[in-house]
């Protein structure tokens, strides 16, 4: 990574299944986009330097002395390198000093951005990867230091926020549980709907989202069964009851996990549907989130561009 | 069905996945047993009334006028007739008078066993099928009037019996569940034990079983996950780990719908190893459970054919 202060950014969010990147400017501004397929889990035979090579030769061949920062799961064990968890609480500084370098020769280094882990006071640990550079975007983005985050996902996130520093998260199953449930379980067969998880509302996503303040869901889950079966609820329908109650039920779990009241500001991190999905259920527990599109990941990584190299110039 | 008292009568449990049957005395005592495989989803192109006449002919041919009755998912719209559920509050009278027939010209006649259905107080619907014979036979055989009965399987069954009447009942995806989060979601991956489902007890599953009285599904069940990542759970635990916290939280479901406390007896209809699993998860909530075996279903069809009986002689 250059010394110098006015460096482009490359900045990489690569996860799972998609990979999304950003050329931006030495003052941070986003100048141009990618887009891709190429998640860790869609490598198959090639090497995730070839795909690197792939996307970002033309970028490197314009702004040579560029730095390259990516974040998510590519720094897992399942990834280009392990970036090793850091425990919580941490800062920008904890991260930055954290970065793992793979050197590129006469192309470039790349740093990767760890992970957090946490272990709570029941004995339960949790991980992170990838989110955390979304939350330090979103700091950076709003110029605030604290609030709790929700990042909505396969795995959802809450995180929480004090002084900088993340100094809490959760994670939820609620999206893997949501498509293995409607794939595999006979909760599905009665579904008629079409759309992909999770993207639909209205009123029987309400209805589930207010069932699942009781904690009750091991038992209202076959009630998307029941109901189905017993005219209750329209087959198109049954999909978004199910997600209500799924969701909700995050909803109910994080709020007495993590949720101080209403002086702590929530913030909701994402896009399109499953972005308001969760501002509906949200709602449904009274809860009003400030909403936050997910490309603050670039912020993210920019600021620690920035602090990593205050470090190494320090 | 013969208007003799002595005759003797064929009991079947004909569910989704196998078929257990006996051959009883005219006074109840079970004289010959036959399990198979045929259960309703295993027919394929075979009629459901080959079937029978496969299993059950040699018995007929010894006891022509046998009184024959069958419960269980053999009488729903997926089966060989639709027997439609009866609503509750419900007892073995009501039973009895909506059994639904088929007719085996020169053969015999079978009766098929409706189920049940609810609507509680919150709008959740629910429906049974089989376990309401299996209530009614522990009735018949303990000689009680009420009690709590917990019905472990796919999809557990709670059911509440005051004045020998079924008046309430809830159902829990708790072995779906864990079905298809072993084997269709991340969390199966790390597991490496081999047994079947829910068949691991041990310290693993009691500390899923104390984390689920927090009540925190969706955030626990990751920790599945994240225990297995970090080696604070061994892979062969895993799966053990995640059962507590399932039974687990059935049981905290469970206890706060339908439980009145010490006084409530709770009866454990089961075998084997889930019905150990099971016994071990109440007394993490310090429920102690009268055992029982699912054996009673024949008593229950037993006790229903002599309604039944009663009925058209009066």
């Amino acid at each position: 990574m250059s010394s110098a202060s006015g460096t482009e950014i490359i900045a990489i969010d690569w996860g799972t299944s998609s990979l999304r990147a950003a050329l931006m400017s030495p003052d941070g501004a986003v100048l141009e986009r990618i887009a891709s397929p190429d998640g860790i889990m869609f490598a198959k035979d090639r090497s995730f330097e070839a795909i690197f090579r792939d996307l970002f030769s033309g970028w490197l061949a314009r702004y040579p002395r560029a730095s390259v920062l990516a974040s998510g799961m590519i720094g897992s064990r399942q990834g280009w390198i392990e970036a090793p968890y850091v425990a919580c609480p941490a800062g920008f500084d904890d991260l930055a000093r954290a970065l793992i370098f793979v050197d590129l020769p006469e192309l470039t280094r790349i740093g990767f951005v760890p992970g957090l882990s946490i272990e709570h006071a029941d004995g339960v640990p949790d991980v992170i990867r990838g989110e955390e550079t979304q939350v330090f975007g979103a700091l950076a983005a709003l110029g605030i230091t604290e609030g709790v985050f929700v990042l909505p996902g396969t795995h959802s996130k809450w995180v929480t926020v004090k002084d900088s520093r993340i100094t809490c998260f959760r994670t939820f199953l609620t999206g893997e549980m949501f498509d293995v449930l409607r794939r595999h379980s006979i909760l599905g067969r009665l579904m008629t709907d079409t759309e992909p998880a999770g993207e639909r509302g209205g009123e029987a996503f309400d209805l589930g989202c207010k069932l699942s303040a009781g904690g009750r869901l091991l038992h209202h889950l076959f009630s998307v069964r029941s109901r189905g079966l017993l005219g209750k609820t329209a087959p198109a329908d049954l999909s978004a009851y199910m997600s209500g109650l799924l969701i909700g039920e995050e909803i109910r779990e994080a709020k007495a996990l993590m949720w101080a009241g209403a002086e702590s500001q929530i913030y909701l991190v994402g896009r399109g549907d499953l972005a308001g999905l969760y501002r509906q259920a949200l709602a449904s527990y009274d809860i009003e989130a400030t909403a936050l599109d997910d490309s603050v990941t670039f912020a993210g990584l920019f600021a620690l561009a920035r602090t990593h190299r205050a470090q190494i110039e320090a």
